[in-house]
């Protein structure tokens, strides 16, 4: 297993530069005061393909080498991780396979096909998608760009928490979603170095606490079939993000479902952004922890902000 | 009547930059290819009160004498001028006063509330808001601030497009949407000095399209009883804005309600920016006249994101 370094990490912030977007970071003083804490969100739905995963993506696709980038690349996934890959090799203009259950929304398929990226349908199960990749790659040669357990991957995503410390004056806490920790893992990745002082805190829906669970007990425990409305956290740690979780994250917390849907709402009526319920666990876990993080300033991770308009999570039930 | 003037904008600038945000400039690459132009979205959504009038709302009331001041400001407003002129107020600790119909939606109310404006209600109509608004003035002595047709509001909002101009490379045109024409005045009193080769297009809903036609005209004409979704765009042109609109607008396009919708959905989902139906106006009419805008260099105002989350227009009928 390879560690990604915080070299590794400035690296992936020169070869990405060119291809992302350096996001704004917005605050709100209605937020402000409601949680008594001084936020500063730093926008990663405005990525274009609207998610950070781009930076962990476009690090892992420009890294390679031109024999290997005429393979291409591959990967299984039915989020983010899937689009923003898709997006990465159009931008060096090179194959992009993705193994995707027949269930997964349209909407997500159709991104990845408006991306370039080659759909190959499985059954929504480990052992068919597991089966479906390996005979996929056989057949590409397309390198592996796992979503998360990947340390090309973790160095990319560590770039968000550079810009967010560059652009704002120290910070006490940064608070990410949790999910396989790919983001959580980058930002402990550039702030163990960068600023040993700020806090990394990991946030995480209720009804998908199997990182929470892990963190408390000291070894990786898988979820059974979780459900929430955070569906971009849904899936477990790996070895490569357990190891930053275990020794830099701070503290943990979650939040249940109508509280995450509470926040969501919140942030666009005040922030007026458009993001995934999954962006709203770290201020729903926030404004349940008011004295832990009261008077602190706080950089908040909004990790994409791609969801359907026709069916919003307050409009339902 | 006064014509603000240039060095107004630049003393407006001024005064009011410790108080509202620089806001940041979005670009969507997905929105540039399906309109064949260049778009450069300014955010005055993102403005602590969500909308750009608070450049205008904050220019009065930082310019009043301290005599004036101790009185406070008021106005008649049921849309963003009076939650902006509250919050304007609030900020220099001064009273500020709002005539608004008892039908105004409840939201708007708690808004001025929130930001400590005092709400006297009318009837809906132009008799009783006029007769109750000259009540509140006499009794408090309170500094009229118009939403629009006020130099000093004009100015102010003058400066949004100085920072376009600033934060972008050039542009070809700036395209905002018109209703009273405060922001189409500020946007001409300040380009036409700053960058006049950029062309300043106003957009307008074609349900409310009383500034279309006075245009066209020559003299204002005023619309009998208009009805749009995009219901900060329903007041008629004054003689301060008509005086900007006829010496220094190129050109006026309109879109209808389904168009306005459709472009403010493409908006939330590729600008991931929550925005109100009036700012929408503008895009739809972009994607209406493509030939005249293609590989052109298009500012775009976003000129406020204060919508009712419960009611998205395209979740209705």
């Amino acid at each position: 297993m390879y560690i990604p370094t915080y070299q590794d990490m400035l690296e992936a912030h020169e070869r990405i530069r060119p291809h992302i977007r350096r996001t704004p970071i917005r605050t709100s003083d209605y937020l402000n005061e409601l949680t008594g804490a001084k936020l500063f969100f730093k926008c990663e739905n405005f990525q274009e393909p609207g998610a950070f995963k781009v930076r962990g993506a476009t690090n892992a696709v420009f890294g390679l080498s031109d024999a290997q980038a005429a393979k291409g690349v591959a990967t299984h996934s039915s989020g983010n991780h899937a689009s923003c890959l898709s997006y990465a090799a159009m931008l060096r203009g090179i194959p992009c396979n993705v193994v995707m259950p027949h269930t997964a929304p349209q909407a997500k398929k159709d991104t990845v096909r408006r991306y370039g990226g080659r759909i190959t349908e499985c059954e929504p199960s480990t052992s068919s998608r597991e089966e479906t990749f390996a005979k996929v790659q056989a057949e590409t040669g397309g390198d592996f760009v796992h979503p998360y357990n990947d340390p090309r991957v973790i160095a990319g995503q560590g770039t968000c928490s550079k810009e967010l410390i560059e652009d704002t004056d120290g910070l006490d806490f940064v608070v990410a979603p949790i999910g396989g920790g790919g983001m959580i893992s980058g930002t402990c990745l550039t702030l163990s170095t960068l600023a040993p002082e700020t806090k990394v805190i990991a946030a995480e829906p209720e009804q998908a606490d199997d990182a929470y669970r892990s963190f408390k007990a000291g070894h990786i425990i898988a979820d059974d079939a979780p459900k929430t409305i955070a569906d971009g956290l849904l899936v477990p740690l790996k070895d490569l993000t357990w190891h930053f979780v275990k020794s830099h994250v701070a503290d943990m917390f979650t939040a249940a479902d109508p509280e995450i849907v509470e926040a969501m709402k919140l942030t666009w009526k005040h922030l007026r952004v458009v993001m995934e319920p999954s962006s709203a666990v770290p201020l729903a876990t926030i404004l349940k922890n008011k004295a832990y993080f009261k008077g602190k300033r706080v950089g908040v991770i909004i990790t994409g902000g791609n969801v359907d308009l026709d069916r919003l999570p307050w409009m339902q039930g």
